[in-house]
């Protein structure tokens, strides 16, 4: 028997999703029930709901899509800063929740995880305030509905949400609709002509300008334009900078790359040449506080193209509509267009700042940075945690092939530990390093005993600078408010389950010792590695001082 | 100068808070630095805002009130499933959630934790609709706003969420505020007279009633209403039940006691002894599927008279207007009316069951709930999370002025682990003892920081059964989605920061061990105590059995 529940597993493998995570809970068991018979698809249980909605994003960024499963009410709602991180971002994970049966909502029945109105829709709904896509499945709508919410994911790179009602995960469905998958997936992607006069005049600008420059945004990754765009920048040789939010979307290591752009608090280099610019083509970032040095960029409207997903600006001028289509569309023929006649020169090539050496000092942030900068090897998956390692690394040039992951905008802490195992998941083959502050460690620390459970190996990079450091700068100095408590990360190994053959550990005081343990963890098939980096209270990026005098000011008014 | 952020400080001192908990973001700094001014208030920083929020929830259901500081966006969503069980059952927690200042949110910036559509407005819409008493401080509203809000909590028991600008935690206002708490809080219980024909009419019956049987739900605990219920019973020698999600509400070692009732799955003595019942006063019941055996109860509308804070129905005709002055000035009434005159003669009272000898038997649960029902002592707080031990523990007597914490309609699990840390931060001198399933212990874990930190000393029984015995006895026996992995508890102890002075743990494998461990532990101030409990992966409480039939067949429909 063909059901409902097989079908949407099969729409999930058709996505190259091979693990689905979450949290068991009864009006979901029917459904796992499928997944727990399938020998192409693997359930991975999370610890808690927060910390699987995090591990699909990060699955997902990797991935292109990825799969959840909570259970109504209290696992919906554990999970939902999760899903909401990657409504911001513009991640496709899809959260399936188990709801109670039909006749319990119909019949307003005050069951377990309900609310004493006794209205079932009020997950749903909260759902839908935040933009995100939703869907109920029914007796009726079934087939439907699934498409339905699965087109939208793919053509808006969103999140979605689905509930499938316990009664109904057993629901037979007619088989044909799985041959019909790879029609249902090709059918999200409607290529449409992109608008013409908009087309023409981002030419003209280009051919006229004398020092344009392109700005990569994350969107540019996320519609898979990654390859074109980087085509076009060799072509005619366009100098380009990236954001904190697309680090490494196009390859930092070609010669027309001028640094990661973040305003004021960019390197000086780079925020020369965006100065000397006379035309910015910004393509799909998110420009936000964090993304812009506090919005000090020195691109305006007037000489700026911007295209994103929802906005369409031509030099100050508003373009309709503004599309996840006509993006992607427009971004397409520009790059291939035989208009486009600019031939830039050859910049300067982005230079990596040769290693220090006296290194018995005590350990500082700043030699862990550029140590990193030459550890870090073509291929390696870099998830960065919203502390001082965000600011930090953001002026480090990857080498090339990377996947960057950072919640540059909703930059909720405890994000990157479960995202940096997502994509752990989603390839077993790349080397995923993670640098987190021992603050945000902690809000999803569980997740260590899925780590050694399912076999993963990042290498963590624990920044123990006693407390939350970036906070600290911001405001509260010495505050006990930004202090957190002293974990052994040692023995929290084998507390979670470690053996010696399947962890280790490493805790670095000096940058000596740094390079020594960088050495060491050279060879690839290193197990799970944890490495404990000792730091000063207040030892942060001079870029982050800069901007958190700048949030401190924006939040005085 | 006298700010907006020591008004809402002095509230809370006067709701007898001492404790704040919660996690800084630099939207609520400003407001931190106000708290960390003070001496009479403590700051507690969290590990995670959902821990946050149900610890928040711990302390109120101990405290009466508590308070939680997160942060714009990701904190408040982190924590939303805290606040949603606050809800759900009542219990008056204030979130004070910290936001971008004004001139940001008016200019809709792109910040930190915002969404794409810059609109700021979305978290205080997901609060109403879920029905949270939501408050929003402008420069203009700032202490009618909090009156509000405080208001309204104390009225309703429910929880609250305020929103303060960053930028307006400093805002001056008169120092005369301050002097008008006392009157501000004893404004918020407006005692109404009772409708008086309902009174009459209850009156009525209860004296013609042959075998009238009480039924105490949480509200009667909520609103402050054990003393004059429990004179009354008393006076009346009437027969009362209570819920599990409202043991020892009432003193369950009086006579008139005849146990925790859930329908069909209860003590057989107890379900006797309703089905004989001629008339049954429900004072503030959630008549959930957890609370009444999966809607089993003997009782029906024509026989009930039912009062709670937002239903009255009596013997089946509904009543208006209920609400929460209704219901308390009812229930003040008629526990006082010179017109009640039943005289119930003294009933069967409740039997201990001695605990069996032949211990050298592998654990079992059932042991070890009859060993709990001695070892419980008057005067201590029992949390029971929502696993086998909910179901196990519902059936044994309380031995008086127990605060007995557990979340029957929500059941969140992860829950009860933060609130036995809330209801030991909102009491040092009374002992708590928690009993969870290691499944539900993981969710929030990192709170054993927390613990160790503040130098918490909970009693907590941790019952490892190797995963999800619960969802397990309901489906999916030996499915792998109800495995969890196995920790070493031992180690995890040092790991988050505890020594052999501050902590102990206890591996109990026997009847025996577990005998004698619990006599080591029956002197008072002990350290925090760990209990790892070895059971079978399905040794699951016979009514749990029963109740998760009736579970797999509702989720059927
Ligand atoms: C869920 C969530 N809660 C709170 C915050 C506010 N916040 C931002 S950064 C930070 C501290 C991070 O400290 P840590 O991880 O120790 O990194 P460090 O700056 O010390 O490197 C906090 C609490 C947040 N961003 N997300
Ligand atoms: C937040 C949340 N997620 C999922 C569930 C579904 N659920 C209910 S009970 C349970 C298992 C509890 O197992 P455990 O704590 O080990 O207790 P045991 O039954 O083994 O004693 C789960 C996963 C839930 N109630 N709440």
């Amino acid at each position: 028997m063909y059901t409902i529940s097989d079908y949407l597993l099969d729409i999930l493998k058709y996505l190259r999703v091979t693990d689905v995570v979450g949290v068991p809970g009864d009006y979901n068991l029917n459904f796992l029930d499928h997944l727990e018979q399938r020998t192409d698809l693997t359930w991975r249980g999370n610890l808690n709901e927060l910390n699987a909605a995090y591990l699909a994003d990060g699955y997902a960024r990797k991935n292109g899509f990825s799969a959840l499963v909570t259970t109504f009410g209290v696992g919906e709602l554990s999970a939902l800063n999760g899903l909401t991180g990657s409504q911001a971002e513009r991640v496709p994970v899809l959260e399936i929740v188990g709801t109670p049966a039909t006749t319990t909502q119909q019949t307003r029945q005050l069951v377990h995880h309900s609310l004493p109105h006794q209205d079932f829709s009020f997950s749903k709904q909260i759902h839908q305030n935040l933009g995100i896509i939703t869907g109920q499945i029914t007796v009726n709508n079934a087939i439907t509905e699934i498409n339905r919410v699965i087109q939208a994911m793919l053509q808006t790179k969103q999140p979605g949400y689905l509930q499938l009602p316990v009664n109904l995960a057993n629901l037979q469905v007619n088989p044909v609709f799985k041959t019909r998958i790879p029609t249902l997936i090709a059918g999200s992607t409607k290529p449409e002509t992109p608008p013409l006069t908009l087309l023409n005049d981002i030419c003209q600008q280009l051919n006229t300008a004398q020092h344009p420059v392109l700005i990569i945004g994350s969107a540019v990754e996320r519609f898979h334009l990654k390859n074109v765009v980087q085509k076009f920048i060799t072509k005619h040789q366009l100098p380009f900078v990236d954001l904190n939010e697309s680090k490494g979307v196009i390859d930092e290591n070609i010669p027309q790359f001028i640094g990661t752009y973040t305003g004021n608090i960019s390197n000086p280099v780079v925020q020369q040449f965006m100065q000397q610019a006379d035309l910015y083509l910004a393509l799909g970032p998110i420009l936000s506080d964090v993304s812009t040095g506090g919005f000090t960029q020195t691109f305006a409207n007037y000489n700026t193209i911007l295209l994103t997903p929802q906005e369409i600006n031509f030099l100050g001028e508003q373009r309709f509509p503004a599309n996840p289509e006509n993006f992607t569309a427009t971004i397409k023929a520009l790059c291939q267009s035989p208009n486009v006649c600019h031939q830039a020169g050859p910049t300067n090539p982005f230079q990596l700042t040769p290693l220090p050496s006296g290194q018995q000092q005590p350990l500082t942030e700043d030699f862990y940075r550029q140590a990193l900068e030459t550890f870090v090897q073509t291929g390696d998956t870099l998830v960065v945690e919203h502390g001082t390692s965000l600011f930090a690394l953001e002026n480090n040039r990857l080498p090339g092939d990377n996947c960057y992951i950072c919640q540059s905008l909703w930059a909720a802490i405890g994000y990157t530990f479960p995202a940096a195992l997502g994509a752990s998941l989603a390839n077993r083959q790349h080397r995923v390093i993670l640098s987190i502050g021992e603050g945000s460690i902690l809000l999803s620390l569980q997740e260590l005993a899925f780590a050694i459970k399912n076999q993963l190996k990042p290498l963590i990079f624990i920044l123990d600078n006693q407390g939350y450091t970036i906070e600290r700068v911001i405001q509260g100095l010495t505050a006990s408010y930004n202090d957190v408590p002293q974990l052994n990360y040692q023995t929290l190994l084998p507390a979670f389950g470690a053996t010696a053959k399947t962890a280790q550990f490493f805790d670095v005081k000096t940058n000596a010792e740094l390079i020594s343990v960088l050495k060491k963890l050279q060879p690839a098939n290193q197990p799970l590695t944890i490495v404990q980096l000792r730091l000063e209270k207040t030892d942060a990026p001079a870029n982050l001082k800069k901007f958190s005098k700048l949030v401190k000011k924006n939040n005085q008014k």
